[in-house]
């Protein structure tokens, strides 16, 4: 049958990052494509002891459906986080579990955006962020940015000049995939820029917690007096991704539309594993968990910044981010990254090309090392044997 | 701040059903409102074991991220099971998995729906669908429906008539909300008009398994050798709904395009669920529990129909289901079931009125009573109570 899809579908493409993570299963391939946590850091003892805990003692209710917005006590879990870690003023009624923060930026489409809105997000920027707006068939324009953030003068400029603009969307701590981390200069003048205009500003911090070096800088949620930002937050780098168990904070008016949109969406989160996560944060000391996760991500960032600075041949210029899972490398302009990721996919190295990580194309020289999940020695052999390949090409 | 939501927002409420399941958490109040899984069913026991093995054997993989479309193990076995009992002809290429059903119908609608579309849906129909497709901006037909299925001569004079439908939505096995079930010559002859007009027809069956007694029918799916139809299944009512597993299974390419758009919408379902459940099966016989389910649910839908047969007042018609979850009342026209429900709350007795089964309003004087998740004393003393309250009105 000839199917008539809906206009969206034109515009949604697979993921490229989602289609070199099918090759990487091959076990011989030393890889830097995904954004996957180390698996052997996952707790899995203590999930035993949770979940039998869990079942025994509440099995029937976290078997059950369960209410739209999520487990009470997780959310005030997470609402006493975040004031603490980030500055803001939350109660649980701000909080919505989301189905990992990647359903928190679908309902964000959802909520806010007609077709020809526009969204405003760094250049580059999160690529499964762009699919889930561009689904909402909205536009994007990609806002001048640099090693502190987008650049605010240019950002004015824009919010000026365009209308429909709806939504500015940021990751400001250890950014995806650059791993830059935004000035706290630059966090106010995004608000007050965001304000004036009356825009929406989604923050989106799935690294936040993975800070290697440095102090902690409050969110940019912190210089909101107005109910602007909204912020996302996952348990996927700091407890473990299979459970899908993010959310969204933010004003409560603003945060019941979400949970209205979700009901109709999938109605809920799974309820056993906001139980489970409960349980965890209630009988283990999360902090000495997320210092064991900082601890093996600091050495491997160490050694993947060492090996680049040692090994990657003169005109390549990468980021020495402060925290999180990735790198950023920027090619001469004349090379085309994809072109070294068929090379380098014969010597079984692979990473994830910069091109798709720019909403309206470009940048091909440019791509995103992840430096989270090889053992220590593999990151060394293959960004050795990348260096190679990158040695004929520049 | 004063924010600017999509248009969408304008046309979406609050589930009725969400609302009234927040009152009836307080244990004194006799339920027939939701559409809960009897929780003393749960097989808590066998998926402590399966638990276990999962994490002990496979925990790193089994709290990793994971592909999009699923846990290959499971899509195999729903493949098989459906094949068996509907008279499919799939594989586990198929099948998405889905963050339960109720994400098969959004994903369904992203997927094929553009703003000023048509859906035809029976009428009435399962509320949740309409919230789901309602936010893509879609318009909705009901097709005159009676005890047998949409009727055919309606159904082909709306086609006839109409532009721009996109999907037709059924539920043909013991139907939310009215317990009905299609006969085959309607299924034949749904199918012969969606081929006939180029649309798809969404087959929800979330109930099929739950049959009390008869023979089980074959799929609408089975008429179909074009690939028109979709089928949505789930874990939910056979297994338990905590997990949030459930599927669509349909034309491979179709599917291709669920599955671009469900890493966009949220990457994908919970990993340790999919193996869980994918183990469950493996180790224990699903059929047992399903047996033992449906005793139960039988037992209970003949309590409910005897109690309103015999308590009921003259003038309130009835559904009597031959599985499923759910009977249908209706009311003398001039009596409105929200006040009625108020008067039936005073007396600790819930049940959802059928007037927002109608996605184009009307027919107040219709509700749903729920009979699986309410203990078999409670259930015979509810519905005398709501019979006392009945007399009142009629």
């Amino acid at each position: 049958m000839d199917y008539k899809f809906a206009n969206r579908m034109a515009n949604l493409k697979t993921s490229e990052i989602r289609e070199i993570l099918k090759i990487t299963e091959r076990p011989e391939i030393i890889s830097f494509a995904g954004g996957l946590p180390a698996p052997e850091l996952f707790p899995i003892e203590e999930i035993k002891v949770v979940n039998k805990i869990v079942l025994e003692e509440e099995g029937s209710k976290a078997l059950q459906y369960t209410t739209t917005e999520g487990y009470i006590p997780l959310r005030k879990w997470i609402a006493n986080r975040m004031n603490t870690k980030l500055g803001t003023d939350f109660d649980y009624e701000n909080i919505l579990l989301t189905h990992g923060s990647q359903q928190a930026l679908d309902l964000t489409g959802k909520v806010f955006l007609d077709k020809g809105d526009v969204v405003l997000c760094e250049s580059p920027t999160y690529l499964a962020a762009i699919s889930a707006f561009r689904a909402y068939e909205c536009e994007f324009i990609e806002v001048p940015t640099d090693n502190d953030g987008m650049i605010p003068d240019e950002l004015e400029m824009i919010l000026e000049n365009t209308e429909k603009v709806k939504i500015i969307y940021v990751i400001p701590d250890f950014q995806n995939p650059t791993g830059r981390t935004w000035s706290l200069e630059r966090r106010d003048r995004l608000v007050k820029a965001a304000i004036k205009h009356h825009i929406v500003i989604i923050e989106d911090n799935p690294y936040g917690e993975l800070r290697f070096e440095g102090e902690d800088l409050p969110s940019v949620k912190s210089f909101d007096r107005m109910g602007s930002v909204f912020c996302l937050g996952t348990f996927s780098k700091t407890f473990c991704p299979g459970y899908r168990i993010g959310w969204i904070a933010g004003d409560k008016i603003a945060i019941q539309k979400y949970v209205l949109v979700k009901q109709g969406t999938d109605l809920q989160c799974n309820t056993i594993a906001q139980r489970e996560i409960a349980k965890y944060l209630e009988l283990y000391e999360i902090d000495d968990h997320i210092a064991k996760i900082r601890e093996v991500y600091r050495r491997r960032r160490d050694l993947t910044v060492k090996t680049m600075v040692e090994e990657f041949p003169e005109g390549v210029a990468f980021t020495r981010p402060q925290g999180g899972l990735f790198a950023w490398v920027e090619l001469p302009t004349h090379v085309n990254a994809r072109e070294v990721l068929v090379k380098s996919l014969e010597k079984n190295v692979a990473f994830v090309p910069g091109g798709s990580f720019f909403p309206n194309g470009g940048k091909e020289n440019t791509f995103r090392i992840n430096f989270s999940n090889m053992p220590d020695d593999r990151i060394v052999e293959g960004l050795k044997c990348l260096a190679e390949v990158l040695r004929h090409f520049v």
